[in-house]
């Protein structure tokens, strides 16, 4: 039974009109990438391990969290060299916009360390967060990995212990060096 | 002046006698080689970050740490993924032993986080674990590397707070997530 009377914003007859085709999908964002309509927003958000960065942009979007400025050229390095990197973006079809970002180092095989988790500030707060950590791990477990780790910042402690991560397991302790 | 009658064991010139010449250093356990002679002990200690690993000896020294096995392939891609792997060989010209280990991911430009840093309990407690940070913490600087981080056990975190690692800064807190 099909009740147009019932389609309201937000419900899933509304969110079928703004879907992207998956050919359209896999072409803009990449083999892996997955939509997600959050609440009150009539156009998808889409993730992706596959589809490159504006490092302008991206750099733009690390800023806006609060994070300092850091030279294109080493971030360019650092990310060709870094196992996995997942954009979060607010689709649309002449100029998707970057509001999301994580990626991660590691061996691939015992170990992998996520970096640099943001989400723009006025995305905030709506779940895109969760959804953007979930959609990493899954494409980790795609890999086999048996360990992931991150250092939280004491304000997303709760985040991440929400979301079934351990803290400070056998009282182990997160140690930083920095050059001088 | 040359004072013969002050030579005594554990001096340096004692330590000349045992000493490896450059040459063979490099040829035995390459480029960037460096032998340290520990108090009491005749035979230099050698630390090097290309000197291949025989996975058999490598595990054998995880295991003896009391580190759970881990499949031999898996251990051989991770370590083949690895940013940088540390040695510590008990030096002998036709059988040196591999008696300390370290290894580092990350990607080579912002950060690199040093995972498995061990050595054979026989050793342990003679400042040869100090002597192997002091290494990689070398071997990472050459390559300008801003960040470094790891996550310390709770009996090691003083041995590493000494070596002036910052603890848990702005209250981060190490998070880890294992596969089911």
């Amino acid at each position: 039974m099909i009740n147009i009377g019932k389609k309201k914003i937000g419900g899933p007859g509304w969110r079928n009109q703004n879907r992207i085709s998956d050919e359209l999908l896999k072409n803009l964002y990449g083999q892996q990438a997955s939509q997600y309509f959050n609440q009150g927003d009539p156009n998808p958000f889409v993730f992706s391990d596959s589809r490159s960065f504006d490092l302008i942009e991206l750099e733009q979007l690390l800023q806006a969290v609060g994070w300092g400025r850091r030279p294109l050229r080493r971030v360019k390095r650092a990310l060709d060299n870094s196992l996995l990197k997942v954009g979060l973006w607010k689709h649309d079809k002449s100029f998707p916009r970057l509001i999301g970002f994580a990626r991660c180092t590691g061996d691939g095989f015992i170990d992998a360390t996520i970096w640099d988790v943001a989400i723009n500030p006025v995305y905030q707060g709506s779940g895109l967060g969760k959804q953007l950590m979930s959609y990493l791990m899954r494409s980790l477990k795609r890999e086999g990995i048996k360990r992931v780790t991150l250092f939280a910042d004491a304000d997303v402690i709760i985040f991440y212990k929400r979301q079934g991560w351990v803290l400070e397991p056998k009282g182990n302790k997160c140690a930083f060096w920095y050059s001088n």
